[in-house]
């Protein structure tokens, strides 16, 4: 179903423009400040970047979640400015900017979230942002998901949102979601933000876990350029405004339609991602462990060669075995096969070349499937990339200019 | 010195075209074959590719150094076509250069060792091999070292030699070398090669034990973009000539000048890197050990962040500290310290921003250094890496078509 944070019941959100990004060309300001606001408190439950370099706005989530025992009532965010390597002042704004918004909340700081995203190494512009905050407040509905949406972008393209509808105990309960994230993207929760709501009562254990294992395979089996960022965070808050409570018995339930919405905004990170104009998915078989299959489509979706070469429609299945024999796994060239799409272009040690012309056709595509089983046992894995453009560059090379 | 493999004493080399690439926009045939002869059976060792998936040359040299016990006359290369991923046959066309190599010259077959380079999976066209190498050896001449460097080349923008000369029981021992490789170059010895030529006496197992040490600090140390190839190989002959002979008490001295040729040819490989405008020198220190110190180098030097931002002339220090806080060793926020030439940009948790445009007017060079100390140790390490420009998409984009 479509979708966003406001689709579960009992929770609004604003997205508004106070000045943190640069003025939009026509002079009006780029939005850049989101709010989402549970009626009730709400069991909440969040992942953070696995850098060792942690923005102030992670330490300070951290802490609350802890505080609070795993209760919110909102999540402040902005764009713009990642509040990163920015010393104890930085740990000021981001506590100021969670207390600010819990004073209009009426909640205690505590059950406010905070996030941020955008450049490193530069102080957050508080006045804008406690000025702003009143507007925001005033913005706040039940139909504002997607003005929230684009107020958490970066270099994103387009906004990210998904919704999925599960029944528990014969209730429907909704579960909905935004993300950004463009660039600095890898499996450990890059520059991405994802927050995820739901009206389903889930005791914050139960959430935690669905949490952890949703976005296992979804936002961290994706990766744009095998960057992992100061930020990276995914919220999910449970209101139980739908009435239905997820239980043990409920749990896989809940988790699939929590999977499929991570998934589906994890996906559209890779579409949009930096310079990207093919979506791939790296599918590993023929792997002796879970981990080896992951290892080894890891290190394909991360490949420069594979990337510009998927972008070039060029069907070079060499460059994917050189790959999976660099990776560290366990591999056996003579039982290896590569697929391009359903075209098998090497297996027993040696090429299919007169397959090329129909692999190089099927390359024209823009959603994409590789496959390489590595020949060395039966476990498997899958991954999201994008291909490599001279366009990834561009955006990179001048990112601060 | 200036100077490459027929620098020494007692070496001959060739470089013709025998029509293995494409021919020339005028027609002429592009260099694609050489040969280097040592006068008398030399002392030789090699070191090659970990990928999993072994070029036909790569397994066939390996096997012929076993079976010489270390010695070979001469090496046969041919650039156009990797012979990689080519199952039986490539295995037999290997065998039969080398040992067509072996007939010309009247040695045994395992006395020559054999090396390609260029795409994957194509047999070679042994042919235009079997008929071109008369015309090799009839080349061959003690300053063809020059012609035999063209001809290895692929996507090298240009040819890579280097000579050193060392005093060794009061004799001139002169080392030279010649190398390719520009893309799928990492520090597990990538798409490159490498040939290196002595004329001193030097015991195989020193010999192999110096080539080790010195291919670790050099050719191990560099990185194009990551990747890791079917065939990187780095070969060294000793043929005696000089009549100096190589000992415990003067390895120190000729593993100084192999490492000096070695880095040479490495750092030639970097600025002649794909796309590459800038020659960038990643240093790392107060890391809590020597591992940690390459990984987070390693790290850096592939992080497509940090390769936009300097081939943009960005001084962005928080994609620095961004990659060493994922590199996944140990490091302390607080007391880390990132410098861009020698302007420190990042210190005791806080920017500089200050020095910001100082920092972008010293990226306007095109030989580069970039330090970060972790801030949890003493252990320090370097790694020399190039920028990525929209060139290295071009490049690889459309290296097949």
């Amino acid at each position: 179903m479509t979708g966003g944070v406001t689709t579960p019941q009992g929770f609004r959100a604003a997205g508004v423009g106070v000045g943190i990004k640069r003025p939009r060309p026509d002079g009006t300001a780029a939005p850049d400040l989101a709010l989402i606001v549970s009626d009730v408190p709400a069991s909440a439950a969040a992942v953070f970047t696995t850098n060792k370099a942690q923005a102030a706005p992670v330490l300070v989530s951290r802490e609350h979640l802890a505080k609070s025992g795993g209760v919110a009532r909102g999540v402040i965010v902005n764009s713009g400015c990642a509040n990163a390597c920015t010393g104890d002042e930085g740990m000021v704004n981001a506590r100021d900017m969670a207390s600010e918004t819990a004073r209009l909340l009426g909640c205690h700081g505590d059950q406010v979230l905070v996030a941020s995203t955008g450049v490193i190494g530069v102080g957050l512009p508080m006045d804008k942002i406690k000025s702003g905050l009143p507007r925001a407040f005033a913005a706040l509905g039940p139909d504002q998901g997607p003005a929230a949406a684009r107020a958490i972008m970066t270099t994103d393209p387009f906004p990210k949102e998904a919704a999925a509808r599960v029944m528990i105990d014969g209730r429907e309960v909704v579960i909905g979601g935004m993300a950004k994230g463009s660039g600095m993207i890898e499996p450990m929760m890059a520059t991405m933000l994802g927050f995820v709501t739901t009206d389903a009562a889930v005791p914050q254990p139960l959430l935690a876990r669905a949490l952890r294992a949703a976005v296992d395979t979804t936002f961290n089996a994706i990766t744009v350029d095998g960057e992992c960022s100061t930020n990276d965070t995914v919220m999910l808050l449970a209101n139980g405004r739908s009435g239905a409570s997820v239980s043990e018995s409920s749990y896989e339930t809940f988790l699939n339609g929590l999977t499929a919405v991570c998934r589906e905004l994890a996906l559209g990170i890779v579409r949009g991602g930096e310079g990207a104009t093919k979506l791939v998915t790296v599918k590993v078989t023929g792997a002796a462990s879970d981990a080896d299959a992951r290892i080894a489509a890891k290190a394909i979706a991360n490949s420069l060669l594979v990337k510009t070469a998927i972008h070039g429609g060029d069907p070079n299945w060499g460059r994917l075995i050189a790959v999976a024999g660099r990776a560290g796994v366990a591999f056996d060239l003579n039982r290896a096969l590569v697929t391009i799409g359903s075209i098998v272009l090497f297996e027993h040690g040696k090429p299919h070349d007169e397959c090329a012309p129909d692999a190089a056709a099927y390359l024209q595509g823009k959603d994409l499937t590789v496959s390489v089983d590595l020949g060395a046992g039966r476990a498997a894995a899958t991954v999201w990339t994008c291909d490599l453009s001279a366009e990834y560059v561009r955006i990179n090379a001048d990112y601060r200019t």
